[in-house]
């Protein structure tokens, strides 16, 4: 019952049989191998545009990439939910990257709220003769939320649209990007570049592969820097093409959107059982393959001596009538594309007692 | 015909098999799963004594991250061959993570010399109390070096004692570390921590995997600057499974010595058919897997039309009676885990004018 | 009527002197001038120990600077008041020189209450296996605050003995600490060392100099990374007995403590006139030259009619009880040692309506 | 006999006496004053074009500030003579704002020639797919060099061009911009933005001031990286008008002109003597206000004793038939505006035997 993240599961078989078939004689280097050349293809056609893609090893490295390419040499402030990865949960990545500051916003589920984002705009105007004081340069979102939450396209919109007019660039962490489309059903390029994206970190570790994440650069002028800050960063692979072909085959036939929806299932036949237990109860309506629940401190004991693997979280972004009470506890539960519905319903029986 | 480096072969047969093998069910995620206790472990035993392992995905993220571990936090010189990696080819990547200023060091075959060391530590001396100049901090050495060639535990005893003498901490790039110990028959220890190494960056990518590199910490006073600049460097993996697993397999059965031993094997191959073909000349006395040839322009365009593969190389640390003539160029051979003595043979036929 | 800032003030006539006296020949640059050491010599006597002083032109710079060399090489997190220069008013300048992360802790009058210390020690823990979250490294304290409150030694040595126990080192911005000495009358000793800070930035600037500030270093194991990183940030002056001069008349017979006295009383003054007003109320009991006062905007709007100079200023660290209402504003009213009592009456009597 | 810097020289009467007179009433802060606004004017005149006027304390912050102004965000490569300041004596500075890596380039007296200058070019590309190595993004010249002599219009102009055609652009450090000024009766304009400088370090400290360094950015593009970046590097003085003050006094009625021509002429007396001496002989034919001569170790060891103050140099850039023997030592010989007829003469005596 591994439901601590989806980084403990492995790789789908797919992913798998990607990277023998790639290993098949000698390739050029550092992208420059026609898998690189392929995924780049592929992504051009996903998003119904050109675009520039960079591949890198860890979410880290592509999210604090990321915003050092989209902030000017002198750094600035970087907009962002305050529970957001790239602020709560990089270890401090992107102020090494590009000395950037954030500016954490609060927002019950994990979301912005263009209030929210109106205000921090204004507390740190992109263009003021103050120097004393940083300058809001990036708003980053994130989507599939921390919470499990979605932005729609609309909202998107509506939030990059804010950013662009106060003069801020917009980044989109799509660590779990697969998933939100997947809810969503909504086409990719209206959740990135269509709303105002400038760059995506569109993420398939987490959706089933080993390592693999893609700078997915839509405003091109920034290729360049992209290009020397990944060098400078030691991001850039030189066997890139075990990277690719992960995305590859990843990308093909949808398999990315199968994986996702797979998980979001799990995460949906959880939220049920939870919502349906009268043993617990959940802290946001989940829109993908995480599920936050408020349970009793005994029953999330129980529920690890009987296997059960996840984390305990902070209530901060939970709506002031959810909030976990004196004897209750929130936890995070993540399905990815290898949760079983057995997992799940053992999770279950177990909240409600019926199993141990 | 892949000469162009040891970069452009795949994995091997058994790091892919490790791969899909490390690919069941759940682990734990950065670094707290089992196979990357294993591979600790395997490092104790190999290097015979207590050491910390940090698994990163590239060879120019681990270079600088040891080199951030081992300066100070103001940074200062690093003293290195001119032709090192991690100053002429990582894209500034330790100016970017510790702001250091590298003092190159010329050096026939691409080793520093007593002398050479000596001098850079003396017009940069550790403790001096004139800050406009910089002062050297770290001496970063390379075996093998990027000349192909290696140097011996009491080469690297000499360097080390005068880097610690003059108060330096010392850093070895062992990019190609498996084929100095191949060619050497050299204890790991006896070209590293026993001769004064502080943090080894142990590659296995060049060497048959598909992305690993090992920071060896023998210093473990460092393990907490190298954990928390891996994390904010974006060089945690999560699923680091995957990296333990190829160096899980490499390590087993001397696996990561028979590869190098191929690869050095096909490399002597390669230059006893350069010495004996009168139509070139090695530039230096090859220890490794890569050799260095002076031949006519001709020649070199021919090779390439047959479908050779590699690159033309600058002449600095060429000793002057081997350097390129007017016509002449100076190419660069590598040979990896997976040349084969077909590709050596044609290689040589073609330079002779037996083939085409 | 300047009320705006203690840094509108000019020089005290002494250190203008002071600076022609000290332009006679020629003296040796970058510190090694006997009146440098001469200033070293009197913060001996002040502070009754041992020190190192690194004098440099700025606070941004000097603090800056005592965070870096405070914050091992991989930075991590300052803990802070919420209103800290340090991290609401310096440009971002820390996490550039040290790609730290600011925690801001909350605080009625600008100050951090050990149970405030608490929580963030406890939430960023110094020493925890997870890398993801930034682990707490310094806790930067400032006295006089940024609400015009002081610390006593009692509280700044409770603070820092809680910093201690958990690992952290401790900076005091001091950039009014000569304010905080002359209404506390304690040795600056007590303040300082003897509480637990490693390093102070006793600043000049504000109270009656043109341009200096002074890196106080109790710990003399950092003075090696304070001297580098000072060089490295450009903030050795060429010229420095011109800063080092200003330092000299500043402390000799006490004028340093008479020009904060006279800047305390006329904000004393200030605060009685204004508490008797029945036209505004105080936000904060004062404790040096600042006075933080709650007015009607139509009062505000009239002051600065009459020529008045002040600025509006965040309630963020005012209780709720003595918060501005709809139609009020927090105006923040600094005396210098320049400031007269004519300036003072002169504005009590516009906020009277006795003149205008 | 002070020959050792210009540094160590005081300041003119009348930037000591501007300083008095800018202390009269209180100012705006943070270069908001009126002189700040009037220095501003005054540059606009003297370079006869709009500019951006940014005034800091110190050499090395205003050089390390420019480059990070012009270089990308991932930094590249700054070109420049092998013995340049910001490369050679900055303790790593531009290392550190902007993680550059300097690319030296040899050339006699201190000047780059224009062969050189393409071969770095071309070495370093600034647009090339390969990331590897660092891609030129800056060249950054020195009028008058580190070796005394000056580059006229014309070869600012062809050195420029060269590197704007290369896609490179170009920082002018003018430590003794006035000494080159004063010595080749050129236009300001002409040693500079017509010439193609993208921003001029326009110091004074070294000419008669105390501590005022002009960055004079003729890009106004730039004018808000170098606002942004001076705050954040803690290099905006809050009392900024006594920076003001003494370029206000410095520039008016050509006063800066007036002590550059006194320094270099001391400079050229000095070199008259030595020339006639028999006792030693120029290194380099002298520009400006400094002097570089070859001499007896056991002339250069009479002269300290005699009291005079200088440095031995290193002899990179000295013409192979110009370069100290075995027995003989470079050495510096600084004049400043406060250089006496007297001081040289004396020296010159000592130099011949004639004194002691």
């Amino acid at each position: 019952m591994n439901f601590a993240s989806d980084n403990w599961a492995g790789a789908s078989d797919k992913v798998i049989a990607a990277i023998s078939a790639a290993n098949a004689g000698a390739a050029p280097a550092y992208g420059t191998d026609p898998l690189t050349a392929r995924v780049r293809d592929r992504l051009v056609d996903l998003f119904e545009r050109e675009l520039e893609v960079f591949l890198v090893p860890t979410g880290t490295g592509a999210n604090a990439l990321a915003l050092a390419a989209l902030a000017p040499s002198w750094g600035g402030a970087v907009i962002c939910h305050e529970g957001a990865h790239v602020h709560a949960d990089e270890g401090g990545a992107s102020e090494f990257y590009s000395a950037v500051k954030f500016v954490p916003v609060a927002g019950i589920g994990g979301k912005i709220t263009p209030a929210g984002l109106k205000q921090a705009i204004e507390t740190y105007p992109r263009h003021h003769p103050n120097v004393h004081q940083v300058a809001a340069t990036v708003l980053s979102l994130t989507n599939l939320t921390e919470c499990g939450t979605a932005y729609t396209a609309d909202e998107m919109t509506q939030l990059c649209l804010q950013a662009q007019e106060a003069g801020l660039r917009v980044h989109l962490d799509g660590a779990r990007f697969a998933n939100a489309v997947a809810h969503l059903q909504a086409a990719p390029s209206a959740l990135t570049w269509r709303a105002g994206v400038d760059i995506l970190t569109f993420g398939a570790t987490k959706n089933g592969c080993l390592m693999a994440e893609a700078l997915v650069v839509f405003d091109r002028n920034l290729a360049e820097a992209v290009a020397r800050l990944r060098m400078r960063a030691g991001h850039l692979v030189s066997k890139q093409r075990f990277i690719a072909a992960q995305y590859d085959a990843w990308l093909a036939d949808e398999h990315w959107l199968d994986l996702a929806e797979h998980a979001n299932a799990m995460a949906a036949r959880l939220a049920a059982g939870i919502r349906a237990s009268g043993a617990a109860r959940l802290a946001f309506e989940p829109d993908g393959n995480e599920v936050f629940a408020v349970l009793p401190r005994t029953s999330a004991a129980r529920l690890e001596q009987a296997g059960a693997r996840f984390y305990e979280w902070g209530a901060d972004s939970v709506a002031a009538d959810r909030r976990p009470g004196e004897d209750e506890t929130l936890i995070r539960l993540v399905c990815a594309f290898a949760t079983t519905t057995r997992e799940v319903d053992r999770f279950l029986s177990v909240l409600v007692g019926k199993a141990d």
